[in-house]
Protein backbone atom coordinates (compact mmCIF):
# COMPACT_ATOMS: atom_id res chain seq x y z
CA UNK A 1 0.00 0.00 0.00
CA UNK A 2 1.14 3.50 -1.01
CA UNK A 3 0.82 6.78 1.71
CA UNK A 4 1.01 10.16 1.09
CA UNK A 5 1.46 12.80 3.36
CA UNK A 6 0.73 16.22 2.13
CA UNK A 7 2.31 18.54 4.35
CA UNK A 8 2.73 22.46 3.97
CA UNK A 9 6.53 22.24 3.37
CA UNK A 10 6.76 18.60 2.32
CA UNK A 11 5.12 15.60 0.72
CA UNK A 12 6.04 12.52 2.32
CA UNK A 13 5.71 9.27 0.65
CA UNK A 14 6.07 5.34 1.55
CA UNK A 15 5.11 1.64 0.51
CA UNK A 16 4.16 -0.47 3.49
CA UNK A 17 2.42 -3.89 4.44
CA UNK A 18 -1.16 -4.05 5.26
CA UNK A 19 0.30 -5.19 8.88
CA UNK A 20 2.18 -1.58 8.42
CA UNK A 21 5.81 -2.85 7.81
CA UNK A 22 7.59 -0.25 6.07
CA UNK A 23 9.04 -0.87 2.82
CA UNK A 24 10.32 2.26 1.32
CA UNK A 25 10.25 5.77 1.82
CA UNK A 26 10.76 9.20 0.53
CA UNK A 27 10.05 12.72 0.33
CA UNK A 28 10.06 15.94 -1.64
CA UNK A 29 9.00 19.30 -0.85
CA UNK A 30 5.72 20.91 -1.36
CA UNK A 31 6.74 23.49 -3.35
CA UNK A 32 3.27 25.48 -1.77
CA UNK A 33 2.66 28.47 -4.65
CA UNK A 34 2.33 25.62 -7.30
CA UNK A 35 -0.96 24.65 -6.82
CA UNK A 36 -2.53 21.00 -7.09
CA UNK A 37 -1.69 19.83 -10.82
CA UNK A 38 1.99 20.58 -10.20
CA UNK A 39 2.17 18.77 -7.18
CA UNK A 40 -0.18 15.27 -8.58
CA UNK A 41 2.61 15.27 -11.44
CA UNK A 42 5.16 15.00 -8.56
CA UNK A 43 3.55 13.10 -5.81
CA UNK A 44 3.18 10.73 -8.64
CA UNK A 45 6.78 10.81 -10.04
CA UNK A 46 7.88 9.84 -6.85
CA UNK A 47 5.55 7.23 -6.46
CA UNK A 48 6.48 5.73 -9.33
CA UNK A 49 10.09 6.18 -8.34
CA UNK A 50 9.16 4.17 -5.20
CA UNK A 51 6.89 1.43 -6.42
CA UNK A 52 10.01 0.68 -8.73
CA UNK A 53 11.73 -0.42 -5.78
CA UNK A 54 9.38 -1.95 -4.10
CA UNK A 55 6.80 -3.27 -6.48
CA UNK A 56 3.57 -1.46 -7.54
CA UNK A 57 0.82 -1.35 -5.06
CA UNK A 58 -2.54 -2.12 -4.27
CA UNK A 59 -3.96 1.06 -3.33
CA UNK A 60 -3.08 4.33 -2.12
CA UNK A 61 -4.18 6.62 0.58
CA UNK A 62 -3.87 10.28 1.39
CA UNK A 63 -3.92 12.63 4.39
CA UNK A 64 -4.31 15.81 4.03
CA UNK A 65 -4.33 18.44 6.16
CA UNK A 66 -7.99 20.39 5.75
CA UNK A 67 -11.59 20.42 5.89
CA UNK A 68 -12.93 17.61 3.34
CA UNK A 69 -16.05 16.91 1.56
CA UNK A 70 -15.91 12.66 2.75
CA UNK A 71 -19.48 12.57 0.39
CA UNK A 72 -18.10 14.39 -2.68
CA UNK A 73 -14.26 13.39 -2.32
CA UNK A 74 -13.14 16.95 -2.17
CA UNK A 75 -10.58 18.58 -0.45
CA UNK A 76 -12.29 21.81 0.61
CA UNK A 77 -9.36 23.66 1.55
CA UNK A 78 -5.36 22.97 2.43
CA UNK A 79 -3.75 24.31 5.06
CA UNK A 80 -1.07 26.78 4.37
CA UNK A 81 -1.01 25.62 0.57
CA UNK A 82 -2.43 27.99 -2.16
CA UNK A 83 -4.65 27.13 -4.68
CA UNK A 84 -6.14 24.04 -2.96
CA UNK A 85 -9.85 25.16 -3.02
CA UNK A 86 -12.50 22.03 -3.33
CA UNK A 87 -10.32 19.79 -5.45
CA UNK A 88 -11.35 16.26 -6.63
CA UNK A 89 -7.76 15.04 -4.90
CA UNK A 90 -8.25 11.33 -4.49
CA UNK A 91 -10.14 11.16 -8.05
CA UNK A 92 -7.03 12.95 -9.62
CA UNK A 93 -4.27 11.68 -7.55
CA UNK A 94 -5.74 8.06 -8.63
CA UNK A 95 -6.19 8.83 -12.07
CA UNK A 96 -2.09 9.55 -12.10
CA UNK A 97 -1.53 6.58 -10.28
CA UNK A 98 -4.20 4.66 -12.15
CA UNK A 99 -4.49 3.51 -8.30
CA UNK A 100 -8.29 3.37 -5.80
CA UNK A 101 -6.86 6.04 -3.93
CA UNK A 102 -8.36 7.05 -0.66
CA UNK A 103 -8.42 10.72 1.45
CA UNK A 104 -8.62 11.44 4.74
CA UNK A 105 -8.27 14.25 7.27
CA UNK A 106 -4.02 13.57 8.54
CA UNK A 107 -4.86 13.51 12.29
CA UNK A 108 -8.07 10.87 11.22
CA UNK A 109 -4.96 8.71 9.23
CA UNK A 110 -2.68 9.20 12.23
CA UNK A 111 -5.23 7.50 14.43
CA UNK A 112 -5.90 4.71 12.23
CA UNK A 113 -2.13 4.20 11.90
CA UNK A 114 -1.33 4.18 15.73
CA UNK A 115 -4.34 1.49 15.92
CA UNK A 116 -3.00 -0.41 13.71
CA UNK A 117 0.64 -0.54 13.91
CA UNK A 118 1.61 1.50 16.86
CA UNK A 119 0.48 1.85 20.28
CA UNK A 120 -2.91 0.79 19.94
CA UNK A 121 -2.41 -2.60 18.89
CA UNK A 122 -4.68 -5.17 20.38
CA UNK A 123 -6.93 -2.14 21.82
CA UNK A 124 -10.46 -1.85 20.82
CA UNK A 125 -10.54 1.69 21.07
CA UNK A 126 -8.19 4.95 20.88
CA UNK A 127 -8.35 8.91 21.06
CA UNK A 128 -5.12 10.59 19.44
CA UNK A 129 -4.07 13.97 19.94
CA UNK A 130 -1.89 15.89 17.99
CA UNK A 131 0.28 18.60 19.50
CA UNK A 132 1.73 20.89 17.23
CA UNK A 133 0.99 24.21 15.41
CA UNK A 134 -2.55 23.33 16.59
CA UNK A 135 -4.12 20.59 17.96
CA UNK A 136 -5.89 18.47 16.10
CA UNK A 137 -7.10 14.33 16.77
CA UNK A 138 -8.61 11.05 15.37
CA UNK A 139 -10.89 8.77 17.27
CA UNK A 140 -11.05 4.87 16.62
CA UNK A 141 -13.80 3.15 18.13
CA UNK A 142 -14.98 -0.57 18.00
CA UNK A 143 -11.53 -0.85 15.82
CA UNK A 144 -13.24 1.09 13.24
CA UNK A 145 -12.00 4.95 12.28
CA UNK A 146 -15.03 7.30 13.94
CA UNK A 147 -15.19 10.56 11.41
CA UNK A 148 -18.45 11.79 12.77
CA UNK A 149 -21.69 12.48 10.59
CA UNK A 150 -20.21 14.54 7.86
CA UNK A 151 -16.18 13.97 9.31
CA UNK A 152 -16.13 16.66 11.43
CA UNK A 153 -15.50 14.09 14.23
CA UNK A 154 -12.22 13.96 16.81
CA UNK A 155 -11.43 18.14 16.50
CA UNK A 156 -10.47 17.90 19.97
CA UNK A 157 -8.89 20.71 19.96
CA UNK A 158 -11.98 22.86 20.09
CA UNK A 159 -12.98 21.65 23.01
CA UNK A 160 -14.17 24.56 25.56
CA UNK A 161 -12.23 23.84 28.58
CA UNK A 162 -12.61 27.41 30.20
CA UNK A 163 -15.25 30.03 28.92
CA UNK A 164 -13.64 32.68 30.14
CA UNK A 165 -9.74 31.34 28.77
CA UNK A 166 -7.88 32.67 25.57
CA UNK A 167 -9.65 33.54 22.47
CA UNK A 168 -8.92 31.11 19.68
CA UNK A 169 -9.11 31.73 15.94
CA UNK A 170 -12.07 30.08 15.28
CA UNK A 171 -13.83 32.06 17.47
CA UNK A 172 -14.79 30.45 20.72
CA UNK A 173 -12.74 30.87 24.10
CA UNK A 174 -10.49 28.60 26.08
CA UNK A 175 -10.34 25.96 23.40
CA UNK A 176 -7.68 23.16 24.19
CA UNK A 177 -5.81 24.22 21.50
CA UNK A 178 -5.01 27.70 23.38
CA UNK A 179 -3.08 25.96 26.47
CA UNK A 180 -1.71 22.32 24.47
CA UNK A 181 -0.45 23.53 21.34
CA UNK A 182 3.46 24.77 20.29
CA UNK A 183 2.51 27.87 19.85
CA UNK A 184 0.06 28.42 22.66
CA UNK A 185 3.08 27.51 24.75
CA UNK A 186 5.81 29.73 22.88
CA UNK A 187 3.50 32.78 24.04
CA UNK A 188 2.70 31.42 27.41
CA UNK A 189 6.43 31.66 28.12
CA UNK A 190 7.33 34.48 25.64
CA UNK A 191 11.27 33.79 25.64
CA UNK A 192 11.35 31.32 22.89
CA UNK A 193 10.19 28.35 20.87
CA UNK A 194 7.81 25.94 22.14
CA UNK A 195 11.13 23.59 22.09
CA UNK A 196 13.19 25.87 23.79
CA UNK A 197 10.77 26.21 26.82
CA UNK A 198 10.57 22.33 27.09
CA UNK A 199 14.44 22.68 26.80
CA UNK A 200 14.35 24.91 29.37
CA UNK A 201 12.06 23.64 31.77
CA UNK A 202 13.88 20.20 32.00
CA UNK A 203 16.39 22.30 33.03
CA UNK A 204 14.41 23.39 35.67
CA UNK A 205 13.74 26.65 34.59
CA UNK A 206 10.92 28.22 36.59
CA UNK A 207 8.74 30.34 34.12
CA UNK A 208 9.29 27.77 31.15
CA UNK A 209 8.27 24.69 33.96
CA UNK A 210 5.12 26.87 34.73
CA UNK A 211 4.27 27.18 31.08
CA UNK A 212 4.57 23.34 30.77
CA UNK A 213 2.66 22.62 33.53
CA UNK A 214 -0.11 24.92 32.05
CA UNK A 215 -0.36 23.43 29.18
CA UNK A 216 -0.34 19.94 30.34
CA UNK A 217 -3.23 20.79 32.99
CA UNK A 218 -4.93 22.56 29.89
CA UNK A 219 -4.39 19.26 28.30
CA UNK A 220 -5.69 17.03 31.02
CA UNK A 221 -9.08 18.96 31.28
CA UNK A 222 -9.79 18.58 27.99
CA UNK A 223 -8.87 14.58 28.12
CA UNK A 224 -10.69 14.12 31.28
CA UNK A 225 -14.12 15.72 29.16
CA UNK A 226 -13.44 13.18 26.16
CA UNK A 227 -12.73 10.18 28.79
CA UNK A 228 -16.27 11.03 29.92
CA UNK A 229 -18.04 11.25 26.98
CA UNK A 230 -15.94 8.06 25.01
CA UNK A 231 -14.15 6.16 27.70
CA UNK A 232 -11.38 4.98 25.15
CA UNK A 233 -8.34 1.87 26.04
CA UNK A 234 -6.13 3.73 25.21
CA UNK A 235 -5.14 7.89 24.70
CA UNK A 236 -2.19 8.40 22.49
CA UNK A 237 -0.41 12.03 22.43
CA UNK A 238 1.46 12.46 19.05
CA UNK A 239 2.90 15.80 16.94
CA UNK A 240 5.63 17.76 17.96
CA UNK A 241 5.45 18.88 21.50
CA UNK A 242 4.41 14.90 22.08
CA UNK A 243 8.52 14.42 21.64
CA UNK A 244 8.92 15.65 25.26
CA UNK A 245 7.65 12.23 26.45
CA UNK A 246 7.21 11.58 29.68
CA UNK A 247 8.53 14.77 31.04
CA UNK A 248 4.71 15.83 29.29
CA UNK A 249 2.73 12.77 29.45
CA UNK A 250 3.84 12.38 33.53
CA UNK A 251 2.02 15.86 33.95
CA UNK A 252 -0.95 15.11 31.92
CA UNK A 253 -1.19 12.00 33.59
CA UNK A 254 -1.62 13.41 36.95
CA UNK A 255 -3.80 16.76 35.66
CA UNK A 256 -6.37 13.56 34.37
CA UNK A 257 -6.30 11.94 37.82
CA UNK A 258 -7.17 14.81 39.92
CA UNK A 259 -10.35 15.18 37.15
CA UNK A 260 -11.45 11.74 36.64
CA UNK A 261 -12.28 9.35 39.43
CA UNK A 262 -10.03 6.40 40.07
CA UNK A 263 -12.55 3.50 38.96
CA UNK A 264 -13.17 5.47 35.42
CA UNK A 265 -9.24 5.52 34.70
CA UNK A 266 -8.32 1.71 35.60
CA UNK A 267 -8.81 0.25 32.05
CA UNK A 268 -7.70 3.39 30.49
CA UNK A 269 -3.52 3.60 29.26
CA UNK A 270 -2.00 7.58 28.07
CA UNK A 271 1.01 6.86 25.99
CA UNK A 272 2.86 8.42 23.46
CA UNK A 273 2.65 8.03 19.65
CA UNK A 274 4.49 4.67 18.78
CA UNK A 275 5.05 5.46 15.14
CA UNK A 276 8.01 6.95 14.75
CA UNK A 277 6.45 11.07 13.65
CA UNK A 278 8.40 10.60 10.72
CA UNK A 279 5.97 7.64 9.02
CA UNK A 280 2.95 8.01 10.88
CA UNK A 281 1.62 10.49 8.46
CA UNK A 282 1.97 8.52 5.63
CA UNK A 283 1.86 5.11 6.67
CA UNK A 284 -1.66 5.96 8.73
CA UNK A 285 -2.43 6.91 5.28
CA UNK A 286 -1.66 3.79 3.53
CA UNK A 287 -2.60 2.01 6.56
CA UNK A 288 -6.43 3.58 5.64
CA UNK A 289 -6.61 2.44 1.76
CA UNK A 290 -5.30 -1.14 2.99
CA UNK A 291 -8.66 -0.81 5.31
CA UNK A 292 -11.16 0.97 2.62
CA UNK A 293 -10.23 -1.93 -0.02
CA UNK A 294 -11.02 -4.40 2.08
CA UNK A 295 -14.07 -3.19 3.21
CA UNK B 1 -38.80 -9.60 24.67
CA UNK B 2 -39.14 -8.28 28.03
CA UNK B 3 -37.49 -4.86 29.73
CA UNK B 4 -37.35 -3.90 33.31
CA UNK B 5 -36.39 -0.86 34.50
CA UNK B 6 -35.30 -0.69 37.72
CA UNK B 7 -35.66 2.85 39.80
CA UNK B 8 -35.86 3.92 42.76
CA UNK B 9 -39.40 4.29 43.70
CA UNK B 10 -41.04 2.09 41.07
CA UNK B 11 -39.80 -0.92 38.83
CA UNK B 12 -41.91 -0.64 35.56
CA UNK B 13 -42.11 -3.64 33.61
CA UNK B 14 -42.78 -4.38 29.79
CA UNK B 15 -43.18 -6.75 26.38
CA UNK B 16 -42.57 -5.29 23.23
CA UNK B 17 -41.06 -7.23 19.54
CA UNK B 18 -37.95 -6.40 18.37
CA UNK B 19 -39.04 -3.62 16.52
CA UNK B 20 -40.58 -1.73 19.95
CA UNK B 21 -43.80 -2.36 19.05
CA UNK B 22 -45.38 -2.40 22.29
CA UNK B 23 -47.61 -5.19 23.83
CA UNK B 24 -48.45 -5.24 27.64
CA UNK B 25 -46.82 -3.09 30.80
CA UNK B 26 -46.82 -3.47 34.29
CA UNK B 27 -45.84 -1.52 37.41
CA UNK B 28 -45.11 -2.06 41.17
CA UNK B 29 -43.52 -0.34 43.48
CA UNK B 30 -39.81 -0.90 44.64
CA UNK B 31 -39.82 -1.11 48.25
CA UNK B 32 -36.17 0.19 48.59
CA UNK B 33 -35.86 -0.87 51.69
CA UNK B 34 -36.63 -4.82 51.24
CA UNK B 35 -33.48 -5.63 49.05
CA UNK B 36 -32.41 -7.48 45.98
CA UNK B 37 -33.42 -11.12 46.67
CA UNK B 38 -37.35 -10.00 47.56
CA UNK B 39 -37.73 -7.34 44.76
CA UNK B 40 -36.34 -9.89 42.24
CA UNK B 41 -38.91 -12.48 43.87
CA UNK B 42 -41.85 -9.40 42.80
CA UNK B 43 -40.11 -8.76 39.58
CA UNK B 44 -40.49 -12.46 38.56
CA UNK B 45 -43.87 -12.64 39.88
CA UNK B 46 -44.89 -9.58 37.96
CA UNK B 47 -43.11 -10.54 34.62
CA UNK B 48 -44.61 -14.28 35.30
CA UNK B 49 -48.28 -12.18 35.14
CA UNK B 50 -47.49 -10.18 32.09
CA UNK B 51 -46.20 -12.91 29.83
CA UNK B 52 -49.06 -14.66 30.60
CA UNK B 53 -51.06 -12.34 28.61
CA UNK B 54 -48.92 -11.24 25.44
CA UNK B 55 -47.01 -14.72 25.34
CA UNK B 56 -43.36 -15.98 26.35
CA UNK B 57 -40.41 -13.41 25.45
CA UNK B 58 -37.19 -14.89 24.13
CA UNK B 59 -35.46 -12.79 26.49
CA UNK B 60 -34.66 -9.69 29.14
CA UNK B 61 -33.30 -6.91 29.52
CA UNK B 62 -33.14 -4.73 32.56
CA UNK B 63 -32.05 -1.05 32.63
CA UNK B 64 -30.11 -0.23 35.89
CA UNK B 65 -29.22 3.05 37.92
CA UNK B 66 -25.57 2.31 39.14
CA UNK B 67 -22.52 1.51 38.15
CA UNK B 68 -21.72 -1.98 36.70
CA UNK B 69 -18.97 -4.44 36.04
CA UNK B 70 -20.11 -5.31 32.92
CA UNK B 71 -17.16 -8.05 32.16
CA UNK B 72 -18.48 -9.74 35.75
CA UNK B 73 -21.88 -8.81 35.32
CA UNK B 74 -22.31 -7.71 38.37
CA UNK B 75 -24.45 -4.40 39.87
CA UNK B 76 -21.80 -2.43 42.21
CA UNK B 77 -24.10 -0.30 43.53
CA UNK B 78 -27.80 1.10 42.97
CA UNK B 79 -28.42 4.78 43.36
CA UNK B 80 -31.20 5.47 45.98
CA UNK B 81 -31.65 1.54 46.74
CA UNK B 82 -30.39 -0.43 50.14
CA UNK B 83 -28.68 -3.88 49.95
CA UNK B 84 -27.65 -3.62 46.36
CA UNK B 85 -24.21 -3.95 46.88
CA UNK B 86 -22.13 -6.09 44.23
CA UNK B 87 -25.50 -7.97 43.19
CA UNK B 88 -24.83 -10.34 40.06
CA UNK B 89 -28.30 -9.38 38.90
CA UNK B 90 -28.22 -10.72 35.59
CA UNK B 91 -28.15 -13.80 36.87
CA UNK B 92 -30.15 -13.93 39.67
CA UNK B 93 -33.32 -12.42 37.73
CA UNK B 94 -32.18 -14.50 34.44
CA UNK B 95 -32.58 -17.75 36.77
CA UNK B 96 -36.14 -16.44 38.25
CA UNK B 97 -37.52 -16.04 34.77
CA UNK B 98 -35.56 -19.03 33.24
CA UNK B 99 -34.73 -16.36 30.09
CA UNK B 100 -31.22 -15.12 28.95
CA UNK B 101 -30.71 -11.61 30.85
CA UNK B 102 -28.84 -8.58 30.05
CA UNK B 103 -28.04 -5.95 31.95
CA UNK B 104 -27.21 -2.36 31.33
CA UNK B 105 -27.06 1.27 32.40
CA UNK B 106 -30.43 2.93 32.47
CA UNK B 107 -29.30 6.10 30.13
CA UNK B 108 -27.28 3.65 28.17
CA UNK B 109 -30.80 1.49 27.70
CA UNK B 110 -32.48 4.99 27.09
CA UNK B 111 -30.14 5.79 24.45
CA UNK B 112 -30.70 2.26 22.28
CA UNK B 113 -33.84 2.66 22.86
CA UNK B 114 -34.31 5.98 21.10
CA UNK B 115 -32.05 4.61 18.34
CA UNK B 116 -33.89 1.74 17.67
CA UNK B 117 -37.70 2.58 18.22
CA UNK B 118 -37.90 6.62 18.86
CA UNK B 119 -35.84 9.98 17.03
CA UNK B 120 -32.79 7.52 16.48
CA UNK B 121 -34.72 5.82 13.52
CA UNK B 122 -32.59 6.05 10.66
CA UNK B 123 -29.67 7.34 12.24
CA UNK B 124 -25.67 5.83 12.40
CA UNK B 125 -24.79 7.46 15.13
CA UNK B 126 -26.78 9.46 18.49
CA UNK B 127 -25.89 11.11 21.93
CA UNK B 128 -28.50 10.55 24.57
CA UNK B 129 -28.75 13.25 27.85
CA UNK B 130 -30.93 12.34 30.74
CA UNK B 131 -31.97 15.43 32.26
CA UNK B 132 -33.42 14.44 35.64
CA UNK B 133 -32.07 15.05 39.38
CA UNK B 134 -28.55 14.71 37.79
CA UNK B 135 -26.93 14.34 34.07
CA UNK B 136 -26.62 11.11 32.20
CA UNK B 137 -25.92 10.26 29.10
CA UNK B 138 -25.58 7.21 26.24
CA UNK B 139 -24.01 6.88 23.44
CA UNK B 140 -24.87 4.83 19.82
CA UNK B 141 -21.93 4.69 17.33
CA UNK B 142 -21.93 3.37 13.81
CA UNK B 143 -25.16 1.59 14.73
CA UNK B 144 -23.40 0.11 18.02
CA UNK B 145 -24.41 1.18 21.42
CA UNK B 146 -20.57 2.17 22.71
CA UNK B 147 -19.91 1.72 26.86
CA UNK B 148 -16.39 2.22 26.47
CA UNK B 149 -13.49 0.80 28.24
CA UNK B 150 -14.82 -0.48 30.90
CA UNK B 151 -18.64 0.36 30.55
CA UNK B 152 -18.04 4.61 31.46
CA UNK B 153 -18.68 6.21 28.46
CA UNK B 154 -21.54 8.40 28.14
CA UNK B 155 -21.30 10.09 31.39
CA UNK B 156 -21.97 13.55 29.71
CA UNK B 157 -23.07 15.19 33.00
CA UNK B 158 -19.66 15.06 34.36
CA UNK B 159 -17.89 16.93 32.00
CA UNK B 160 -16.12 20.28 32.57
CA UNK B 161 -17.87 23.49 31.26
CA UNK B 162 -15.96 25.89 33.59
CA UNK B 163 -12.80 24.92 36.28
CA UNK B 164 -14.58 27.71 38.18
CA UNK B 165 -18.16 26.73 38.54
CA UNK B 166 -20.54 25.43 41.21
CA UNK B 167 -19.00 22.18 43.15
CA UNK B 168 -20.12 18.55 41.94
CA UNK B 169 -20.80 16.02 44.19
CA UNK B 170 -18.22 13.98 42.25
CA UNK B 171 -15.59 16.28 43.81
CA UNK B 172 -15.11 18.31 40.61
CA UNK B 173 -15.99 21.87 39.91
CA UNK B 174 -18.09 23.15 37.00
CA UNK B 175 -19.64 19.61 35.53
CA UNK B 176 -22.33 20.13 33.29
CA UNK B 177 -24.72 18.26 35.95
CA UNK B 178 -24.28 21.51 37.93
CA UNK B 179 -26.35 23.27 35.19
CA UNK B 180 -28.27 21.10 32.81
CA UNK B 181 -30.22 19.16 35.96
CA UNK B 182 -33.64 19.38 37.77
CA UNK B 183 -31.27 20.03 41.17
CA UNK B 184 -29.61 22.26 39.58
CA UNK B 185 -32.20 25.00 38.28
CA UNK B 186 -34.16 24.54 41.41
CA UNK B 187 -31.22 25.92 43.32
CA UNK B 188 -30.23 28.56 40.72
CA UNK B 189 -34.25 29.98 40.90
CA UNK B 190 -34.26 29.58 44.50
CA UNK B 191 -38.28 29.66 44.45
CA UNK B 192 -39.20 25.83 44.40
CA UNK B 193 -38.86 23.02 42.34
CA UNK B 194 -37.68 23.06 38.32
CA UNK B 195 -41.03 22.31 37.26
CA UNK B 196 -42.35 25.37 38.61
CA UNK B 197 -39.47 26.82 37.36
CA UNK B 198 -39.87 26.11 33.76
CA UNK B 199 -43.54 27.08 34.40
CA UNK B 200 -42.97 30.36 35.46
CA UNK B 201 -40.71 31.21 33.43
CA UNK B 202 -42.88 30.23 30.23
CA UNK B 203 -45.15 32.54 31.90
CA UNK B 204 -42.72 35.23 31.56
CA UNK B 205 -41.27 35.74 35.15
CA UNK B 206 -38.03 37.35 34.70
CA UNK B 207 -36.10 35.33 37.70
CA UNK B 208 -37.11 31.78 36.13
CA UNK B 209 -36.30 32.87 32.59
CA UNK B 210 -32.73 33.28 33.80
CA UNK B 211 -32.49 30.16 35.42
CA UNK B 212 -33.65 28.70 32.46
CA UNK B 213 -31.32 30.20 30.09
CA UNK B 214 -28.65 29.72 32.61
CA UNK B 215 -29.23 25.85 32.55
CA UNK B 216 -29.51 25.69 29.05
CA UNK B 217 -26.23 27.51 27.77
CA UNK B 218 -24.47 25.30 30.26
CA UNK B 219 -26.05 22.39 28.41
CA UNK B 220 -25.38 24.02 25.23
CA UNK B 221 -21.19 24.32 26.38
CA UNK B 222 -21.61 20.49 27.26
CA UNK B 223 -23.02 19.61 24.15
CA UNK B 224 -21.03 21.47 21.68
CA UNK B 225 -17.90 20.00 23.46
CA UNK B 226 -19.41 17.06 23.15
CA UNK B 227 -19.98 17.50 19.19
CA UNK B 228 -16.32 18.45 18.76
CA UNK B 229 -15.41 15.03 19.82
CA UNK B 230 -18.16 12.67 18.40
CA UNK B 231 -20.19 14.84 16.00
CA UNK B 232 -23.09 12.31 16.06
CA UNK B 233 -26.01 12.61 13.49
CA UNK B 234 -28.39 13.22 16.82
CA UNK B 235 -28.91 15.04 20.10
CA UNK B 236 -31.99 13.57 21.86
CA UNK B 237 -32.51 15.36 24.98
CA UNK B 238 -34.51 12.88 27.47
CA UNK B 239 -35.69 12.87 31.16
CA UNK B 240 -38.39 15.25 33.30
CA UNK B 241 -36.53 18.26 32.44
CA UNK B 242 -36.87 17.71 28.35
CA UNK B 243 -40.36 17.60 28.99
CA UNK B 244 -40.65 21.39 28.51
CA UNK B 245 -39.74 20.60 24.86
CA UNK B 246 -38.68 23.21 22.16
CA UNK B 247 -38.83 26.11 25.15
CA UNK B 248 -36.12 24.28 26.83
CA UNK B 249 -34.47 22.95 23.01
CA UNK B 250 -34.37 25.92 20.86
CA UNK B 251 -32.52 27.32 23.35
CA UNK B 252 -29.87 25.08 23.97
CA UNK B 253 -29.83 24.83 19.94
CA UNK B 254 -29.20 28.75 19.98
CA UNK B 255 -26.58 28.24 22.69
CA UNK B 256 -24.74 25.24 20.61
CA UNK B 257 -24.98 27.42 16.94
CA UNK B 258 -23.12 29.73 19.24
CA UNK B 259 -20.54 27.54 20.02
CA UNK B 260 -19.97 25.17 17.14
CA UNK B 261 -18.78 26.39 13.22
CA UNK B 262 -22.27 26.22 11.03
CA UNK B 263 -20.50 23.49 8.66
CA UNK B 264 -19.85 21.29 11.82
CA UNK B 265 -24.06 21.50 12.77
CA UNK B 266 -25.45 21.10 9.08
CA UNK B 267 -25.83 17.61 9.76
CA UNK B 268 -26.97 17.57 13.31
CA UNK B 269 -30.17 17.20 14.64
CA UNK B 270 -30.80 18.22 18.24
CA UNK B 271 -34.61 16.57 19.12
CA UNK B 272 -36.49 15.61 22.09
CA UNK B 273 -37.22 12.32 23.28
CA UNK B 274 -39.84 10.40 20.76
CA UNK B 275 -40.11 7.45 23.40
CA UNK B 276 -42.93 8.10 25.98
CA UNK B 277 -41.08 8.87 29.08
CA UNK B 278 -42.85 6.33 31.27
CA UNK B 279 -41.93 3.94 28.72
CA UNK B 280 -37.96 4.50 28.00
CA UNK B 281 -36.20 2.70 30.38
CA UNK B 282 -37.54 -0.91 30.29
CA UNK B 283 -38.47 -0.55 26.20
CA UNK B 284 -34.80 0.56 25.45
CA UNK B 285 -33.87 -2.23 28.38
CA UNK B 286 -35.95 -4.75 26.22
CA UNK B 287 -34.65 -3.70 23.03
CA UNK B 288 -30.87 -4.54 24.09
CA UNK B 289 -31.50 -7.98 25.11
CA UNK B 290 -32.64 -8.01 21.53
CA UNK B 291 -29.87 -6.54 20.24
CA UNK B 292 -27.69 -9.02 22.62
CA UNK B 293 -30.00 -12.26 21.66
CA UNK B 294 -29.48 -11.19 17.49
CA UNK B 295 -25.28 -10.88 18.06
Amino acid sequence: FLGVDLGGTRIKLGLCTAQGEVRETAAIPTSAERGPEETIARMGNAADALMKKAGRAEACGSGVPGPLDLARKILLRATNLKGWDKVPYPELLGKRLDLPTFMENDANCAAWGEFIAGAGRGTRSLVLYTLGTGVGGGIVINGELWVGASGAAGELGHMTIDPNGPKCACGLNGCVEQYASATAVARKWGKGSCKECFDAAKEGDGSALAAVDWAADGLAVGLANMIHVIHPDLIVLAGGMALAGDFLIDRVRQGVRRRVIPIYLEKIRIEGSKVPGDDAGWLGAALWAARRIAS
